[in-house]
């Protein structure tokens, strides 16, 4: 075969990214909002810090391919090490810092972690469970004052550069294909799953995320990362505001509405980008208490199904959310919900309430019976996705390999995709309602009762049933002060659905139940209902 | 080392973006002018024939790695065969259709092209070279009439696709480091250098262009290509295109200022790309004779430095142009013009003038007499470049090989790179002028001298001198009815620059030779010196 003569051996790699960051963009800036305020410090002195922690590295013995672990919030030391630890060839192991104890000494012990990284404020966290993790042989605290108890022998981080010395540092040369960092699935079911990304897979994704249609970040934005960095790369923000010198807005643990809001008015964000629950929350603080957001031009928002109710606030003060889809699996974005072109109203509305368009080089297909079935919109199935930045495998976990199929991944999601590309998701496999032979879809049933104004959120699960095997049953969080009877929110939703697929079942609750990362945890509320603490209110079944 | 999980073997190729444009973008459309006006199809009927074409180059007998060779201006058969060839795993080998009758037979017998595709209209160009060139099985022409006669044994398209039956094309498993198309540079010394793209670094670099910050191409866009499908794939704009799905306006041959500004007002185009004589004839006629070009926001000008006046005419009508900087062996792009963040008036324009920062991906070194240059914006040498889209060897010919120098190409170009990544070029090396043991920059000279109000551009090369070794000589075309006395003209350039840089003789002639691609072709002038054919006025010397 004949081969090319170009530089096909110059790797795709974040050493690169951080030489660029270094070359480029020495006078941009990150901020982190501490206690006492935004603290502003620019690239170049980033870059200086990142030569330092490479240093440091080595001095602590890690060796390539080793894993090192972080436990910390969005903040500028947590960016330094996204840079350091891949450019240094260790693997950059993110915990996130919401799951539950054992999940945390499952994950440090599976990933084999050798040095962690621990934000002062979360030492308190970790320190109980030292005990019950092996294998770390330092620990290394992040923070500007002494270092709390709780760690053997912890180190401190700043303590750890000084002593590095000055000069920059020189990368080793790194294959693209080697391991960058590993996150590890939140998912609801068993033990939490570890995806290894190469470099080149963060390279690839960042840079795509960077097209016009995609975040369309550039040099001139001011990024507010609301995503948490100890989950999936926070979206891969960091690295993309590195390769085009915008400016990146770390809100540290605030995430609550009044403090995002103060850092947007003060640093005057142009973009941000976070989960729903988080977006609700800012907007609400916004909505209640005023604060200028003039600045910002739009976002992304994704995790969980994004309300039009939410994109909707966030119009009214000019800002527009587009939602977007994808997974640990998947590094993580697959697809972003831009409107096609020309579209606007109640047709653009309709593209912006998919999942979104495939992102160029992502490919997918929907499983049928018999092969895949048609992209025309309405044939629905698990969609299965391939494409550079996509899993092949977990990380020292054999037993999920019917997950990855012939060099496909299965989502997990049922979804019909169009002839533009466009992917509107029904359900996850697992929560599709089997009634009477037939499938319902909980997803859209949660989705048309979050537009009734008395619905804060909703979440359908099937109710076992005699007759048709399974029905469904919708579990409603109120607005405050707000008593519609159940036949109200049956009636909103008949224009839209066929009468087999209403629920005749509610329960009202105080909220629905959330995993670590704000999905609805609906194995809690299945739970519920087996053990008979859902209170449940029936309405007479529509007649056919 | 441990290698990360990802699909780290998904082909970053050309035929998976062809897949993208069917997939995604099937409504969007290619727009063609002809004689008698724009041509629309869509992506989707164009996809189809792709599936025919790929058919018919498998019944010519075109075997991978062969090279199939094109002789056409920009329109939709081309941008066919852009996808297609590339896909089958073949190269496609555009040839430039100015080259000069004897480089045309050079390179098409050098490359070995076993089939090539004819506009009808260029039939006449090639007729008369057919008895030099050697191992072309297949003429095939491209048109809606009957074959011109000269090709021997010519094909038409239409009837290979028409005979080359429906259904969609299985592209084979594409390498992305396998070559897919040859592009030939059109230096103005010895015979033309082949450069063999991979797919990987078309991919790579279609993808990093459609940035915000770069080209920031977007679906919404409708792109006017007036550069040269034949000349550096077009800047890769086909594949961004087919990558995004913005609508391509292609000019077939009609690249004259009054068809362009037609095609704009029609097909109401959003972005504009082509070298600066092009895009100055467009300004010319718009201004003399109006013409709406209001639905234009911008354009990427590059091949030849842009100059201020150009950039501030389009202005006028709300278009920012961009300069970009590139070679043949670069796929072109290595940057972009577009102000850092924050500045405006002089300041953006002193970024505006640079060649522009460089791209995601790149890296450029300044070669000094012991080791790099710093990167402080004064400091200047010769360029060296890496990235995954620059060469690492010429086609069949070991001759160039100190051109690319341990993994980094000597680009010729003489520059200073500043701290934020802005590369100001201030010569060609092989124009530079060696005066008294200094150099002067015949680039800074011709720059001043163009923005003279009697100057209509200007190029400046060395006279051999006893004294000094070599003195600058200015041959200065001057704008209708203008006769500046050569003293003028040098106290013109007077405040900017040392007295000993300043030229003391000029030469007024009609028009300054151009390469086929537009380029001041200096040789030509050198040789005029050289032959005693240059007519030229002496002023005093400034005394020091």
């Amino acid at each position: 075969m004949l081969q090319g003569l170009m530089q096909d051996d110059f790797q795709l790699t974040i050493p690169a990214i951080a030489r660029r960051l270094q070359s480029c963009y020495s006078d941009r800036e990150i901020v982190t909002l501490r206690e006492d305020g935004p603290d502003h410090v620019t690239y170049e002195a980033v870059g200086e810090r990142v030569s330092r922690l490479a240093r440091a590295l080595d001095r602590l013995g890690v060796a390539p391919g080793e894993r090192v672990g972080t436990f910390a919030w969005n903040n500028q030391r947590h960016f330094e090490l996204y840079l350091a630890v891949p450019s240094v060839g260790a693997v950059l192991h993110t915990v996130n810092v919401r799951l539950f104890p054992e999940q945390i000494v499952y994950i440090i012990n599976h990933a084999e972690d050798r040095v962690v990284f621990v934000d002062d404020s979360l030492v308190p966290v970790l320190a109980p469970l030292v005990d019950q993790i092996v294998g770390v042989r330092h620990w290394v605290v992040m923070g500007d004052g002494p270092i709390p108890e709780g760690l053997p022998g912890a180190i401190s981080y700043e303590d750890l550069l000084a002593d590095a010395g000055e000069g920059v540092y020189d990368f080793p040369e790194i294959d693209e294909r080697q391991a960058a960092s590993l996150c590890y699935t939140s998912g609801t079911t068993g033990n939490p799953k570890g995806v290894l990304y190469s470099h080149r897979s963060i390279a690839l994704h960042s840079t795509t995320m960077c097209m016009a249609d995609g975040l369309g970040l550039s040099a001139s934005d001011r990024l507010l990362a609301i995503v948490p960095m100890f989950h999936v790369n926070a979206w891969g923000l960091p690295y993309s505001a590195a390769l085009t010198g915008a400016t990146l807005l770390m809100p540290g643990p605030h995430l609550q509405g009044e403090p995002l809001a103060r850092l947007i008015e003060i640093e005057e964000a142009t973009l941000i980008a976070g989960v729903p629950t988080v977006l609700s929350g800012l907007l609400e603080h916004v909505e209640q208490h005023g604060g200028d957001v003039s600045s910002v031009r739009g976002g992304i928002c994704g995790g969980a199904a994004v309300t039009r109710g939410l994109m909707e606030g966030y119009e009214r003060h000019g800002i527009s959310i587009l939602q977007a889809w994808g997974m640990t699996e998947t590094a993580p974005l697959l697809t972003i919900a831009r409107p096609a072109t020309g579209l606007d109203g109640e047709e653009a509305w309709a593209d912006r309430l998919t999942a979104g368009r495939l992102s160029p080089w992502v490919e997918a297909r929907i499983a049928g019976d018999d092969g895949a079935e048609p992209h025309d919109g309405e044939a629905t199935g698990e969609v299965e996705v391939r494409g550079p930045w996509v899993a092949s495998a977990y990380f020292g976990d054999e037993s999920q390999s019917d997950k990855f199929n012939g060099g496909w991944l299965r989502t997990g999601d049922i979804a019909a995709i169009d002839e533009r590309g466009f992917v509107r998701l029904t359900d996850r496999a697992k929560d599709l309602i089997k009634s009477g032979g037939e499938w319902i879809s909980s997803v859209e049933l949660e989705n048309e009762l979050a537009c009734h104004p008395s619905v804060r959120e909703a979440a359908v699960i099937a109710m076992p049933d005699e007759r048709w095997s399974e029905r469904p049953l919708a579990c409603v969080v109120l607005e405050d002060g707000h008593t519609p009877a159940p036949k109200v929110l049956r009636d909103h939703l008949a224009p839209s659905f066929a009468r087999w697929q209403l629920p005749s079942s509610f329960a009202f609750i105080d909220e629905v139940p959330k995993t670590s990362v704000g999905k609805f945890d609906k194995k809690v509320l299945r739970a519920q209902l087996a053990e008979d603490e859902l209170e449940i209110a029936s309405v007479e079944p529509v007649k056919s």
